[in-house]
């Protein structure tokens, strides 16, 4: 695999002088392009130490319109970084529509070395590897274009260039120790990259091997490959319009499954007396796990679906204040602005992502892919239809780091709602809660119940159920839904404390 | 995600006898468009024992047209199928295209039952379900139709209906050991079927789960799912036909690597009387390492490519007489038959992998894909660019299941090559091996130069690296090609006899 690219590919400084203006030009034209249509790029620059990625990516940002081009260095993870799921310090700073982002190390750096180091198994990095590429299939399905760079030089040449720096006081501090372990392993290093690009060598996403022996053969192939990546995308782009189609028939009534909505039971109820009982005690119990779960490093991720005027602002304001203020935080979500609607659509929701010990509550959240931009047509067919995997992705990540994950569907039948929203109407401080949009969304309830059954079939996983939360009693639903979550912290801590005694 | 399916769908007497005509109508009627398009369909019935998935199959079979549908159940593999990778059983009874095939329990059902009883580890399973993950996405990229079924009853109704059919004589045989074992293991087998489930739930080849509790409701959604399905799939054959145009603008010449082949070092010579001796102690090695690798049960691929008149013939024709005449199968292979075209392009290539024990030697391979095929234009451009991953995770089935796999290139200078062809022209008995078509690819040199450099680049994997032979000189090349095979059979050889001695 990469002998291939020991063999000296090497251009003479008269055909590199001669390329280079048309080259730049082509490029910058190329960049303009890409942001008038609104595509994100993302140049992915990984290979051998001492292959020159440093000067590859400093000539690009010379080359390019700088405005729109931003380059991000992987090295340790910050603490902040660490206390999220892996993927989050990616995330937060994928380029937008339009924008070029440039990423040095990245997703693959940390399992090559691991595994080089054996501090992981081949097992393990395998999956790790499946998640690269289910990630990178997410994005570029999303529209991101991807351009993967392996810059490779031989390892002889590396002991060259490390030696050459060394001899000089000015560029000795370039060479690091890590540098030389790498170099100590350099047939370890190679032999897990292969294995790493084989598995991630997609035609969605291609990796580009490069000869990085010459420097003007080194700059010139990625600029060429950068181009002929990004002029292709602009042609996909073009076809891609052309399918907008909803590819798939209806499903004909008849096969319809009988709706899981239609079996919940909504007689529970509450007194009043009964509640305040029950909630003043839940209320104290969960100050208490919440404090726990801080001291444990364990992380909430908790979510709220439901009808329109279910009650999930209610049930909010009664958990809110059991927690204390520096613990949590609420996401209200609505119609995505222009930055987040040119990005993936996960993208907003990974930027609130709790750091350890913190609670995200989410008063709506992602499942507005496969609900209202479903039933609504903001989302193509193929669009929502692939979403249900990506959640599921989603939320098996924040699960591996360690975060608890509650989902609820707050559950009212049709008669409660017209109710509530007749009351609305009357009562004068609670009229700017009812919306245009709330009648209209009513009307369409058959679909949205269509939607509601899938999301719950295909997102109920083993890991992050739903909870069908029967909230026709205010009382009852509130006290329901504190109980899932007190419980489920719960049994997360009793789960750690095992671990750390049983270690 | 399966309680969902428990909410009892039923469809009433009436409208099930109202629907029925219509839907067989349009069922036939649908699969006779689909032959016509020449689409294959690959459906899959899995779920719950006891949930009907027999009855449904029956049903389906008697609705379609039976001569373009066949059937497979697939229980304990046989010696045959145990002898070959895990997939092989299936990739010989892929549906060409046209064809409907039903496969009745499948990939997932070893998994999920390993899965369940212990004899994996959930990492493994992983791995298996992403190969499941890629082998399905690459099917359906070939144009295949994938509809997956999943039956589900409750734990309750399971019991029931074994209850009912052991009570009468003439059903009892019915249910089996295997049978009580899952209903007492049933939630374990619910458990690990979400997970492959979630796993392998892609926009792709979506999962169909169905409430199979009645018996009516069961097979119209069957069947609607199915129509829907097909449907949808002849809607995106008629967009995927515009999408035939080149998307990749190609790559500026300075950019290119500089070629491999290039580098080969085409002196190294044998004199015929070196050649004979070392020749006749080679063949008495290979003779033995074969009967040692029979017995061992370790089976070899030996894969030829090289420049037209580079003598893969007479390289084949020097190892065959070292081998058991029962020991080997030389496979030839030229432009694919009607059917094999209506199939993936790899299918062909799985009918003829070697039992363990055995070997299989192909003059021209799957590499024709991204060789001839690339460069005449037979496949399109995201077809032969995909098929590099294809490929690589194809070997490494094989090289999973414990076969050799050697691939060689052998390399001719082009002034050597044009000798040959002239000596061809001259001599009788060669003349019928030189045609217009070898004249018409040496004119196409660069290209095909091209696309060498790039399957080696692409597929030297870490467990099936490419052998480049020098083959000016014949004596030379075929003895090194015979002492490659040799040395791969006795490394081996030897590690299977250590993990012997060591277990």
């Amino acid at each position: 695999m990469f002998e291939v690219f020991e063999s000296g590919s090497k251009i003479s400084k008269s055909d590199y002088k001669k390329r280079l203006p048309e080259l730049r030009a082509e490029l910058l034209k190329t960049q303009f392009q890409l942001q008038k249509e609104n595509i994100p790029v993302l140049i992915k620059v990984a290979g051998v130490e001492g292959a020159g990625k440093g000067d590859v990516v400093n000539r690009l940002n010379s080359w390019m319109d700088t405005r729109h081009i931003e380059t991000y260095v992987f090295r340790k993870e910050s603490d902040e970084e660490a206390n999220r799921p892996f993927y989050w310090r990616y995330w937060r700073v994928l380029p937008s529509g339009g924008q070029i982002g440039v990423f040095f190390g990245s997703w693959y750096t940390k399992p090559i070395q691991r595994l080089v180091f054996e501090e992981t198994s081949a097992a393990k990095f395998d999956a790790e590897m499946s998640h690269i590429r289910s990630l990178e299939q997410m994005l570029v399905a999303g529209g991101m274009v991807i351009v993967k760079f392996w810059l490779h030089i031989p390892e002889k040449e590396q002991r060259k260039r490390f030696e050459n720096l060394e001899k000089d006081d000015r560029t000795k501090w370039r060479v690091t120790d890590y540098d030389w372990r790498y170099h100590n392993n350099f047939d370890r290093f190679l032999k897990v990259s292969k294995r790493a690009i084989r598995q991630t060598d997609t035609s969605d996403s291609p990796w580009n091997i490069i000869d990085a022996s010459q420097q003007r053969y080194r700059d010139i192939a990625f600029m060429e490959i950068l181009l002929q990546q990004m002029k292709a995308a602009l042609n996909r782009n073009g076809v891609n319009k052309k399918l907008s189609d909803p590819l798939t028939p209806k499903l004909h009534e008849t096969a319809r499954p009988n709706n899981i909505l239609n079996h919940v039971n909504l007689l529970p109820a509450l007194s009043n007396n009964e509640y305040k009982k029950i909630y003043s005690e839940l209320s104290l119990e969960i100050e208490y796990m919440a404090w726990q779960c801080y001291q444990n490093q364990i992380s909430n991720v908790i979510v709220f679906e439901g009808w329109d005027a279910a009650g999930k602002g209610g049930i909010i304001r009664r958990l809110v204040p059991a927690l204390d203020a520096k613990l949590y935080r609420v996401i209200q979500i609505s119609a995505p602005t222009k930055l987040e609607k040119s990005h993936h659509y996960l993208w907003r929701f990974w930027q609130d992502i709790p750091k350890d010990g913190k609670i995200t509550i989410y008063d709506r959240s992602w499942y507005g892919r496969v609900l209202v931009e479903r039933v609504e047509g903001f989302a193509s067919e193929p669009e929502w239809s692939r979403s249900y995997h990506e959640i599921n992705e989603f939320e098996q990540q924040l699960i591996e780091h360690g975060t608890i994950v509650n989902k609820f569907w707050l559950h009212i039948s049709s008669e409660e709602q017209l109710s509530r929203f007749e009351e609305r109407k009357q009562i004068e401080y609670k009229k700017h809660k009812l919306t245009e949009e709330d009648w209209r969304n009513r009307e369409k309830r058959d679909d949205y119940k269509s939607a509601v059954h899938d999301m719950i079939a295909k997102t109920s996983t083993e890991y992050a159920p739903w909870n069908i939360i029967p909230a026709n009693s205010k009382n009852y639903a509130r006290i329901r839904v504190l109980e899932i979550i007190r419980d489920s912290m719960k049994k997360a801590l009793e789960k750690k404390n095992k671990k750390v005694s049983g270690s």
